[in-house]
């Protein structure tokens, strides 16, 4: 019999709709765990395919907003949704310490879904991802080198098809997602712009991320005119990561033939109801391409994204900002300052270094 | 000299923007018109590319709203629009009387953008199509083998990209366009179902152009009920002709990986401003494709489109109902009729039946 050992977890005291999270919204709480996958009692053998993790980063991400609430009225498939009671769930980066699942082994590292708690008991291995670049930090693997990344990636890419000198918009540009698809949009030669909602993260989009112009939306009174002012010959792609008013500007300065990637609308996501978009007569005046997207459609291009992205990590052409806070217990108020714009650069809770 | 004849017509009194057109937006004026191409004074020859018509019929569509209000909120390309005090333009198949333009010659038939009177002089011949075929009705180059029709095989077949088994929903469905969609959903094997404003208009649906299901929305109180008893495993395709409410009802029943085609929005296209549109997160929920289209990108589908529906059309396999106006002066009613589904399939106004 294994020895147990505390196991500090961050529950969700109960679903959160139509409002802000808040740090109440959460509770620490301190349980025990046999450090074992367990056996099956009068069996003989453990139960298969479960892996027994220690969490080492921990990813704060705006989808998670959708698994804190009651999704009866939004219909997303494939997640596990975090239940009231229970710990968060999210992205994170593991060390394997315990597998019944042949495909995992002790020492192995991996990212994927998992809890906000210092060890994990993972059934549901399928987002689980084994780690095989470890020259990089491995916070990257809840940012650059995990679902972000590829959302990114994926988005830009696949999802825009940009062409050499198109005009390039970004919003939420120096967020998790954001900074990258700026920084992806240089690489393939576009012009691009990126809204934030600060001084700081604006000066990171210009002088450290590449970005051609950067505005902050929160001093813009008239976001159609400030859209203009960065886009006298409209805009070719935008990559949509907040929706609201913003989306509203951005319809009417789209160019014709122009291409939307809704990779999220962090701004709607703690409305009691989302906004109405009225200028929606554009798509057809313009013949505008919106195209839903999500990472998980696109599983097959990690490779393929990795051979692109780490030879720009190592050599420093693409840079990656993380807000990295040291705790499980501070976790609750980073999840809840994604939403207000707190974090500066991909959220991460740091647990362990290994 | 050519002797100068009495030519009626029908003229826009003033833009109107932001409400319901009503009749007395126009009025008929008599002119005279000398029925040559007019040489220009001095240089002994007639300017180039004139080509002057009697029209035959006239088409009233939807998208006529947009060429008589002020447009500058609007930014429309390639349109000639309508200017208060001249006639309204418009689609019409047209009888060439004179040409200054080498391709067109007396007595070539066309269709294409004319004007609300029953001669024209066309400067603007870019649009003008010949007609080659005239054993089938020429009313029908308003609608079945004009731009109504162009626009429902492009946009369904081009840009919603149909598979066989696929649920298909369309609304104004036995509009110029709509009824055309339903009728090529069937053809490519997808089960389909229309919305319309009148129990006749849902009984010619489903008696008289093969839908396999309609329903009148006028009726239903809620369209999400409705959608959802109509298509209890979610919509793969939508044809959007109406947008606001019924757009709003279709997000929240869209299968993942739906395809929504924008042909037009004419429940928006008379209010002060536009719904607002609250459910577009589905959009990135389940990864839609929506696409605006307009017919004028498809030109050089139309040869294609014609040996496609031409054979249907001769064989009875294909049916176009019309709703037939005579004499100009009934046209300022047909065209403000649209707006309250007053016609019963595509709205023509016959002026001359050759």
């Amino acid at each position: 019999m294994a020895k147990l050992v505390s196991n500090k977890q961050v529950i969700l005291r109960d679903y959160v709709s139509g409002r802000y999270p808040t740090e109440s919204d959460m509770y620490v709480k301190t349980s025990n765990i046999s450090l074992k996958v367990p056996l099956v009692q009068g069996q003989g053998e453990g139960p298969r395919n479960v892996v027994l993790v220690k969490n080492l980063y921990l990813s704060c991400d705006p989808m998670m907003r959708f698994l804190i609430m009651d999704t009866s009225h939004y219909k997303m498939s494939k997640y596990d949704y975090c239940t009231p009671g229970s710990p968060i769930c999210g992205y994170g980066v593991a060390k394997v310490l315990d597998s019944s699942n042949p495909e995992f082994k002790e020492g192995d590292l991996v990212w994927g879904l998992t809890r906000w708690e210092e060890y994990s008991f993972i059934t549901n291995t399928e987002s689980l991802i084994k780690i095989q670049h470890t020259d990089v930090p491995l916070s990257y693997y809840t940012g650059i080198l995990g679902m972000p990344g590829k959302s990114a990636y994926a988005g830009f890419f696949e999802v825009c098809t940009p062409k050499k000198g198109d005009y390039v918009f970004v919003s939420a540009a120096s967020g998790a997602v954001g900074q990258l698809v700026g920084q992806f949009a240089k690489l393939a030669g576009c012009y691009v712009v990126g809204s934030a909602g600060s001084k700081e993260k604006v000066d990171l989009l210009k002088n450290n991320l590449g970005f051609d112009e950067a505005f902050n939306y929160k001093e813009e009174h008239d976001l159609n005119a400030a859209l203009k002012r960065y886009f006298p010959q409209g805009i070719d792609v935008y990559f949509e990561n907040v929706g609201g008013d913003m989306l509203e500007a951005v319809l009417l300065n789209m160019r014709e033939h122009g291409r939307i990637a809704i990779c999220g609308m962090i701004s709607q996501y703690n409305l009691p109801e989302p906004q109405g978009i009225k200028n929606l007569l554009q798509i057809a005046f313009k013949r505008l391409h919106i195209h839903g997207f999500t990472h998980r459609d696109y599983d097959h291009i990690v490779p393929k994204y990795l051979d692109f992205v780490l030879p720009y990590i190592r050599q420093g052409k693409v840079v990656y900002v993380e807000d990295i806070v040291e705790g499980l217990e501070n976790g609750p108020a980073a999840l809840v300052g994604l939403f207000t714009g707190r974090n500066f650069g991909k959220q991460v809770i740091a647990l362990a270094h290994q």
